[in-house]
């Protein structure tokens, strides 16, 4: 029995929550295309330096270059917005959002600490001259700036734009649920980045011909919730990934850098105190709500892959290759 | 496109790989009921210690007390038997199990190192009245001499006697594929001890109501092949186990315990050596076998889990309770 | 500069920590002694299984049998004694503390969970007749009756028995320190069971000659301290013994299994709840205090291993072999 | 007793390892001065990417900002230069070597994979406007072009231009050792970039009073070999360099990014290939010769950190700060 879904079935849902996305799209040449982009994934709407939230991550598989996932699992914090774009981007959106984040505080680097920028990535080049670095720091910048509470655009938009899923045109997805217990109730958010699969795979449709041969890909997933977690649950939450992507017929492939962030909008601590101590409230992982929260990840996972497929208008890309939109009703 | 399955369906369909049961049962009073059993899955029927073998691990919830895999992922080795029991027989297989080894090795503990024992568990506790503990270690050491390379018994048996999975009977389960690339042919098997899920969650089936409350459960997958992998890529397939799950309908619950081990046939390292180097051969990961091997952890592991319901009979355990067989053709 | 030692500079400065010994010792013929133990650290003296409290562990080499560790990090608790033996007495230990358990709890494998024993090791086969296991399920049960919270019997004693540790006996040694800041005061307290090195390895002492040849040995290191920090500070905490354990002369030898066990008694949470919410406090991690903290468990592990020398006499084990009270003054 | 150094104590004793230097020194005004830099180390003079080496790495404590270690421990190879830069530099020197190595290989990102830049960071704030950003890409493609496997300079240079170490002037250091046994003979070399720990907590000097209060710093240490070593067994290696920094008097601060990594060059792997199937020598962990690997690093590390000291000069960076030359003979 499936969970209820959030009101916007979105990662949105989660209150607070933030998405922005900036698209490029020029035909240079018949051989080069710029069809890429970014978006940005804001936890909440304050200074996300000074107010630090609980967040961990999964690799499932690790042939990715993810940016900022060392801190992360050290210090069980995110104090950036998470950056997704395509693979050599990375630098780029990493000098973008460091920008942005050094303009808004003066204190970081000068009297106090640095800061860790988180950056996920997919490859894109199937559509997009990867080559190129087309994506500069300010379409970083641009990406955070455009980051608003509504319902999220999907498909072909922002990190997306070049992105293929399953032989069709993948990019951004999201879904959302809403779980409740012991007096409690709680949204759970998940946003794609889809890059992965092919047709012959798909357990969600009929898709058949495999046609289009391209790379493996990747998937970044970033998993928000207002539910009370600590940075271990959260890596919990993180791992149930792989069980949503099982069950839209990925194996989990070898060139797929499949990457899951998740943070926890429920504790902020602040980046100065006077006090040596901080205090949080947290969700007994023997709870049966804990289990609920595990099914929201996996069913959101799946069906924001999905999501992403539908969504995803037929695009145009280098070399002339065209990929189409999913036929899915 | 499923690949092809192995000529019996079953992880012995690696050659010399090796299975053997013990089952415990007897109905001691109303209260009471021994229903447990010993799972042995030997790589290969040389001395084991003598010839040590790759292996890896990925414990992809760690709600569960199997032994052993410290050194496992320290040293990429196995050593020993792979035993599967119930949670509170940990310690008496484990004796059970270094006695048979120190037994066949006088070398060991006396003027070589030690040896590292590898045992999982789920908790048979449903049906089993485990608090009685018993599993002797004669019974580990039992099975390890039952091992065979035929057809592995299915269902109710060895350790599978008392477990249950989707709120039928389960327990052992396997299956394996068959998977080709670059003139190479290799064998996938994976074994299931099922002890995991709801009735509502299957996915393979539409059994509906929730009629039984079982605790979470667990789920030990064991995977062997003769593809020539090392450590660090049988840590990979392991990690596919996920994939597999999620497909069954698993969200992987909190008191699960889903803990995958898998091994490589093909490079035999010797306990005792002159030189100082090593040679072995491995599959490269970037070569598209790879991915067949992925598919083939995620496509076995979803079938065994299947395998292992089909074959389970109806079984009675303490308190009266009785786990029926499913409802699957 | 280095921190003020507690009071008895003992792991039982930490209020309420509790430390039992358990001793073998018997020649039974020219060639075999018995000459082993157990030692068992209670996280606190009430029932352990009902009021839990955050661990986590580093595995800094991982060529070792402890058992108990992949609960230990997936829920960032610990809910039994910390119990260590020999290498070959790990399945007895866990059978004995498993039973003291169950004797404590009839709910436990009957209306609740099951529980997750943790037991570490270092193999004493120099002198000790390993292979005989002599070490039975009550002496665990004995172990954890005989805790205490006094100053802890240091050297060859309990597991510490039979170990030898830079060509020299060794065994059980335990160190603490006392940290100051913001405010508060907590104390950090650490035993080992030394087992490792080569004399002329050792950096604390000139031992010059190496004429003893062991084999790499291994070392556990259970870390206590009253400071709040929940599971993943006090795997930060574990490994920094890796910089205690180098200061000694270590090298960390490919045959040690290198293991620390932290963990806090400040938060303890109930196995029962009707809540799904729980609270804590914790340090927060950039406060100053944390880095004495992390001095604290590097200063107590170095001499923790130098009081294991210092403590332990002269011992005769098997095949007549002595090993010798260090000549440290 | 310390193993014999190599024959210029240098990482490039490693046959055809290659380090390059760029260094950015400017006083822009009273309160900035551009006092930074960027450091290549390259495992072998050919193509990088078309001949790919094992690697592995250990993540000691990882408040640090690392860039591309995810696929270095999926994949178990490294395929381009290993950077090292400030902190607010790893976008800039990620995107410079990219554009390098897409400069040598067309088929990057058209019609192959995409690649993996390692990145390594310390933060040189306290003498360096870091916030300024002064690294631009063409540092890095400069520092590659400028390896070479002479003799490496040392101190307030490349990466280490603006870094401090126990309160003295810290920066690059390197070291190396000769291991011999079983008929075989291998070199270990460490290059590390250091920038912690303060005056009081030094064990190798009386460096007595704390007069400078700089922030918690970091340390990067790279690991090279000629021992054929895959990747599970050089992660063993790197976390050796633990030992090391212990004996130096560090206690891995919280705020100190200790990361090391570890590359092998016996085994070159490459990328293009007709054969599914790789072969490969490697050292047994359990012969003798492994320990002395792990001492060759523990002892390379330490020494490397003192060599960055006595070689680094008294450095005046932002704000009139003055950092002096250590008083080490």
């Amino acid at each position: 029995m499936q969970l209820p879904k959030g009101k916007a079935n979105c990662i949105t849902d989660v209150p607070d929550v933030r998405v922005g996305h900036v698209t490029l799209y020029e035909k240079l040449d018949d051989d080069n295309t710029i069809c890429t982009g970014v978006t940005a994934v804001l936890p909440h709407g304050e200074n996300l330096f000074k107010k630090k939230v609980h967040a961990s991550s999964s690799v499932i598989n690790g042939f990715g270059k993810t940016a900022g996932l060392i801190q992360l699992e050290e210090l069980g914090f995110i104090e950036s917005p998470i950056m997704l774009t395509n693979t050599f981007s990375v630098g780029s959106v990493l000098q973008g959002t460091l920008q942005y984040m050094l303009d808004e505080n003066k204190d970081i680097g000068d009297n106090t600490s640095t800061i860790n920028i988180v950056v996920g990535e997919c490859n894109d080049g199937y559509l997009n001259s990867i080559r190129l670095q087309a994506v500069k720091p300010d379409h970083a910048i641009q990406a955070i700036k455009n980051a608003k509470t509504e319902k999220v655009e999907e498909g072909a938009i922002g990190a997306g734009k070049g992105m293929v899923c399953f032989g069709y045109k993948g990019g951004i997805g999201t879904s959302s649920r809403v779980v409740t217990g012991g007096g409690e109730t709680y949204t759970v958010g998940v946003l794609v980045l889809s890059n992965y699969g092919n047709r012959d795979e798909a357990l969600f449709a009929d898709f058949t011909k495999r046609e289009l041969e391209t790379p493996d890909g990747s998937i970044m997933m970033v998993i928000a919730t207002d539910a009370p977690l600590y940075d271990r649950q959260l890596r919990r939450l993180a791992k149930r990934c792989a069980a949503g992507l099982g069950r839209t017929g990925s194996h989990i492939a070898h060139g797929s850098g499949d990457i899951a962030i998740a943070f926890s909008t429920a504790n902020k601590h602040s980046h100065y105190s006077d006090s040596p101590i901080e205090k949080m409230a947290f969700v007994r992982d023997s709870h049966p709500i804990m289990n609920r929260l595990f099914q929201a990840v996996t069913e959101a996972t799946e069906e924001a892959v999905i999501c992403s497929l539908k969504m995803a208008e037929t695009t145009e890309g280098r070399k002339g290759r065209v990929v189409e939109n999913a036929p899915l009703e």
